[in-house]
């Protein structure tokens, strides 16, 4: 039996969140911690879908002198833990607020992944991946994996599964595109340092994302910050805008969209009404501190105010 | 039986150790993890003394949700675990050491205690202390802990124990010495901030050494960084230089000139040994990452190396 969808984090974090008048480098500083969280692009994703009423299985790499936070969140949140347990520690990342408003991210080193950890994982994830209607791989590469290998990997994931999801940036997401994933959602800031260009205006975004399709890759989805979503398939090219929102943390907004577009794909859903749900999920994240849909009422009314057109004729 | 020694560490914390070549604030910067250490200034002394070959019981407060690597460390150091643990994490103190050599210190809050775990505490410590040739109390207070409460406690062991060390900053060092601990240990600038006038001679620190012996102190200690230490007790005034080091780090110098005092007072050596012995394992602690001794004819041949003259004179 299919077992719906599962997510891939290779590099999570916890996140260590702070406010402090102002840092002053090279001084001591007095930081009022705000919150300690388990994360990962991956875990993001699947609490998204798992709010949306999808079963949802995590899994990727942990360090095993810190699981503990990992494994309580999952409980909490109801997700199936697949993660593969290695030695050392999963990284740290400490974000810093400002009285101004910025802030200032420090993301500490974590375990590096040995090359006997490294095939234990390749060997245990494509032993049961494969049974999953979709499986998402987000995020960054630790210390230890070669990109070639994650290449190879993902290659492999791609055999036996035919829906994979994409979401990486930089040098990741250059060795995962060689693997031809089904569906990518680079931002526009990524898509650029894969173009190796700048992309201006929406018609330069649509051109890169061809480039993407002539690759193979069935979706391109081009995440737009405010001005929304750009999603190019075999059937088209649409772009969705969400209302003015006040913003609360970007923190997840990405991975809120992915969540979106794996629900409506999984559902059948046209392209159409999935981004226009992946966008209204996007736009609800960036209205509250973390991730997750707590109230469905609201992501109706969110959608009903995303303004979606047909962009194909602009081509 | 006398248990000999005893510290208190009321607001130990985690130090996460990194370098990055440069902190841009705003931004998003990769740390490279150089380390993570569960300190505190009383566990400190407890090194070192436990290095020099006394018997030691380390107390104080602890979170419960990352006690490990506390436990861990006691473990393995082999002191005597009389903490109290408690609600909440213990803080973290991040450490980013840039290529220029500034290192910026973000010392996040950890659990806040409440007044029933304080009361436990009190209750719990005063039990056992009694039994102690010395105590040791270091570091600054957690959030939760009152001045007026933490003197009350410092009076309560001080009619239990008449040995008391102290050794903190601020307003905890301003209440603390209400309760007339036995030896003080403040720096420069922290007997300065108490003064509330600066001291530029050490004539000047001498009388306000003086001032301390005044309120009932027996012995006041004044470390002074690369100039050494100053003594002043009932039996005159001594001033110590090291030898210029090479400094690695000076993480813990002051923990290791307290751990030093404590060793030659126990032993019933002279003022002049024990002040000796004091500077040259603080001066030790800043030739190495961390603090302890590993080498006890490297601290007899760095005590030959010690200047020391009486500055009794000079009153």
């Amino acid at each position: 039996m299919s077992r719906r969808v599962a997510t891939i984090t290779l590099n999570p974090a916890y996140d260590l969140v702070g406010f402090t008048p102002e840092i002053e480098r090279g001084e001591v500083n007095l930081v009022e911690t705000t919150g300690l969280h388990a994360a990962g692009k991956g875990i993001n994703v699947a609490k998204v879908l798992k709010n949306l009423g999808v079963d949802v299985t995590v899994g990727g790499l942990l360090g095993r002198e810190n699981q503990e936070g990992f494994e309580q969140l999952f409980d909490e949140l109801g997700l199936h833990n697949r993660f593969n347990v290695i030695d050392g520690r999963t990284r740290l990342n400490i974000k810093v607020t400002e009285t101004g408003g910025d802030v200032t991210d420090l993301n500490f080193s974590g375990f590096n992944v040995s090359e006997e950890n490294w095939q234990r994982f390749k060997q245990d994830s494509l032993s049961w991946l494969g049974d999953f209607d979709m499986v998402c791989v987000s995020g960054s590469l630790p210390q230890g994996i070669a990109l070639d290998e994650f290449t190879d990997w993902m290659k492999a994931l791609r055999q036996q599964c035919p829906c994979v999801v994409f979401d990486s940036s930089r040098a990741a997401l250059d060795a995962g595109l060689l693997a031809t994933p089904w569906l990518v959602k680079p931002n526009r800031r990524e898509l650029e340092m894969w173009a190796g260009r700048a992309l201006p205006e929406i018609s330069d975004i649509i051109t890169a994302a061809h480039q993407l399709r002539d690759q193979g890759i069935s979706h391109v989805v081009i995440s737009l910050g405010a001005e929304g979503a750009l999603w190019v398939n075999a059937s088209g090219a649409w772009l969705a805008k969400p209302p003015a929102c006040d913003i609360v943390s970007t923190v997840g907004a990405g991975d809120s969209m992915v969540g979106g577009l794996i629900y409506g794909l999984l559902m059948g859903e046209t392209s159409e009404h999935t981004l226009r749900l992946a966008t209204a999920v996007a736009a609800l994240a960036v209205s509250q501190s973390n991730v997750g849909i707590t109230d469905r009422s609201a992501l109706a009314a969110m959608m009903t105010r995303v303004e979606l057109h047909s962009v194909t004729e602009q081509q």
